[in-house]
């Protein structure tokens, strides 16, 4: 196929790299060119500008935020004013559920079609082919683009016609994900005051009960405080707990464990968090119980 | 070893028969006779009282709550008038932090030896040998009581010569298993105010970053409303989230997640759903957005 | 002075009337063109459109969101494009920080005065000319405008040249009010099921400690459960404690007693409670109670 | 009359004051003696021990709390075993309702007559007898001792026949004295991150919609963040938030702004403030916006 790809951040190069790897043709843009050049060994072709990634039957976008995925879809030469009839937008981000609805429709009226396609997995699984593609939209053009979402993960789901679908599951999924690390940061606080050690209890979790790979992973991180470097960073967290947030606020479902969750990352941020690991509000707990 | 057991509910029926199994004698007691005279044919003997199953080496108590193991403890003919010098007092039962100390001291003073040996795992874990124990005591009398471990379950963690740490691990356990079942309750309510199927949903997550045993087994609970019978009954539910937070209080360690599901099983148990499974709490997040 | 003003739902009606009754020149708008009308008698001219509004010293914009303001302003032939140089907008809507800023920047570049002067009271203190008003903005603009201020409230509180301050307060102060009845409701929901006569409980309160008019307008309201008609309707409050939500976030501030209301207003408005009054919330307090 | 008073710390010295100008006959007891002689030149009498301060028509307690009561009450010549048939047992610290049901059954086992009497003030207002008495018990006996509680404040509400009601009436009393504080915390957290000054933000509240007393006291020191000296202390507030939750949990009646403000104690004796007045929460929403 002839792909797009717009956005190269961490989990952005992975895809690249194995999409080149599965075969296809890839165009990529950066708004930081240095990271297109750098797949050009690879087999990339480098955009000048983002339209330029429009030309083939589908694009990607990998970007950081609402803000970004607008710039590029309805900005002058974006993504909505270059891609041809019957194409296909592939939307990756961790976008707003609002925004995936109104690029549905915006898509929908230009004879474009639109995937909602977001994915599971930290930068690693990215680059290893491993990530979780959850997709939603038109079950033709779903379809279309299961090549591409084979070459970039292990497994697709593919959830509803309703494109923004697809986005509420990540965000929610991102929800449970914060919500492990509250409450795992809640209950080591309260062990660690106790006295007993904090590696042996998250042993005693993970071998028992809670043997999921969250447990691990963030269990380790919080049991020794390492909050840096961080893998994913705690204002991209916040971000994406206000925009489950902002789901529940336009389907009316309150989330009092997701404001919990709000109102820490706030407090992270406010106390110079910004470039921690978004699992660092773990470390509130610790500090609220006197203990760091 | 000669070994008592108070307490035949649904695990300490399935802990005895285990014991049995493993070659130990056994004097058993329970309020209700019938209960103990089902384990004669597996050749345990019955006690009248209290007292007459405290004659061996230790003496194990499985019960329900705090004011059931003070009358057992304290009681005319009790454990602690009944034990002999050095015999042991295993306490299986989820009770106090505050109780849990109170019983090591008092224990200390006569001279004998006691074992905080809280167990994770359901009836029918109980039932397989198949618990998680997690004990703590001064270590001869850990080891002492080891075979009976080795007995009930699949995994002994030996945490502290301070007994009481035992139970503060018990207790934030629990904690960590109502904070997934709040965190998928609140989830579910999004997703399936969204339209999304809560099956394919949950399909998705434990197939993915949420394979511990946990999810499945609530997830699934959830997905289906299916709150009764109940496995573990919600109003042991609000103990136990109530001990947490007084072992929290004790030790000036905030729970705030803790303080949500404290109030989340008040508001199950205000609206007729005592006889409910602890995981209904999650029909809160779905009755509050209007979707029940 | 001559004067527009933009929005006549409860509270612009009774502005308006004031404004003519002090002896300055009014012309109106109003979407639904009746309302424009019935203050003729009282001297107020009617504008055909917003532009028509916008002729004079100073604009009044007085509408139900963010929404309305921007449509007013931004729209074609809104105050924006009509306003001459160095006239007023006074905005006295209750809206965002964001927005205010923004019209603060927007009228800035056209070379227009902003004032942001939102005020405390209901429909009847507007009527009454007892309103509270909280101005913000550049001092000659706030002076120029000080006449338009004494003809409709009892008092103006000048705050700050920033003219978003005048925002925040207005949103904090309705975050104040909606804590008041969140922890009136709770209260009540706790002695009412205790058996006592909630209105005497009323009178406890407001004849020692609590003598402020909030504690006794909403007491008496949570006393009786009487939601309808509504004051304030419900959606509103949620949209106030939204955007004091907003205004916190922002500034990263975190407010954990706003992230409570707001699930309250979610809860219900998610049950059906959109035309009942903003103190409604604390029925959720005793309907969790199991005493509704 | 002839009156015991037992414990005379700052509400208790003022309350002896006060009875003794009215002209009764009073026998005060307090553990530390020099309190009690200090009253001597006023015309009490001195006590060695709890058992001589139950010898008239009544005694009132006035202590810390929960178990310096049961200790008076039930301990060896304690005033369960020392007060005459039909004398009365006038109970003014702020105890649990569990306690005061406890206390009422035991009096009236021992043919005791017993009236719960929490007071609202302050020490200033126990010293000028403008206390307000909130009194519950059977009516003959609430009759009885009127003359003491006209003595002493300067209103008493009769409340019910069940004493425990007017300990739920001030537990609940201070719970929202506590969500007052909390909430213009929050609110002053905001608006000082904002830049807007914090004494006009109060003077704007109190001279409109939050005349009360407690917006005045409190959000003085609020504003000045002068939390010490400690008018009533931190772990006080503690304990009053803990009583009103347990009062809720008995009920079933969760309280989740009581909840937060329990957590907001907590944090605060877990960090440092033990000696600081119960309004420093309000310290801690400033502290999380990275404010202090």
């Amino acid at each position: 196929m002839q792909i797009g790809l717009i956005g190269l951040g961490q989990m952005g190069s992975g895809i690249a790299a194995n999409i080149l790897k599965a075969g296809h043709e890839l165009t990529v843009y950066n708004r930081t060119r240095a990271k297109a050049e750098a797949l050009v060994s690879e087999g990339a072709k480098v955009a000048n500008r983002p339209a330029d990634a429009c030309r083939g039957e589908a694009v990607i976008t990998m970007l950081a935020n609402d803000a970004a995925v607008e710039d590029t879809v309805y900005g002058d030469g974006g993504v909505l004013a270059s891609l041809s009839k019957s194409a296909i937008h592939i939307s990756s981000s961790t976008i707003s559920v609002a925004l995936s609805t109104r690029l549905a429709a915006d898509h929908a009226r230009k004879g474009q079609r639109y995937v909602a396609a977001p994915v599971f997995g930290r930068p690693e699984a990215a680059a290893a082919a491993k990530l979780f593609v959850v997709a939603a939209g038109a079950p033709d053009a779903v379809k279309t683009v299961m090549p591409v979402f084979d070459a970039i993960g292990q497994r697709t789901f593919t959830v509803s016609e309703n494109a923004s679908a697809a986005n509420i599951i990540k965000l929610s999924g991102n929800f449970l994900i914060a919500s492990v690390i509250e409450s795992l940061g809640e209950a080591m606080a309260l062990v660690g005051k106790a006295g007993i050690d904090k590696h042996q209890y998250l042993e005693i979790l993970t071998s028992t009960l809670f043997g999921a790979p969250v447990y691990k992973t963030y269990g380790s991180l919080i049991a020794d405080a390492k909050f840096e470097p961080a893998g994913f960073a705690a204002p991209l967290g916040l971000k994406d707990v206000r925009l489950a947030l902002a789901a529940g606020d336009d389907l009316r479902v309150p989330l009092p464990l997701a404001s919990l969750l709000r109102d820490r990352y706030l407090t992270l941020l406010a106390n110079g968090g910004e470039n921690l690991d978004w699992s660092a509000i773990a470390g509130l707990a610790a500090k609220d119980a006197g203990t760091k």
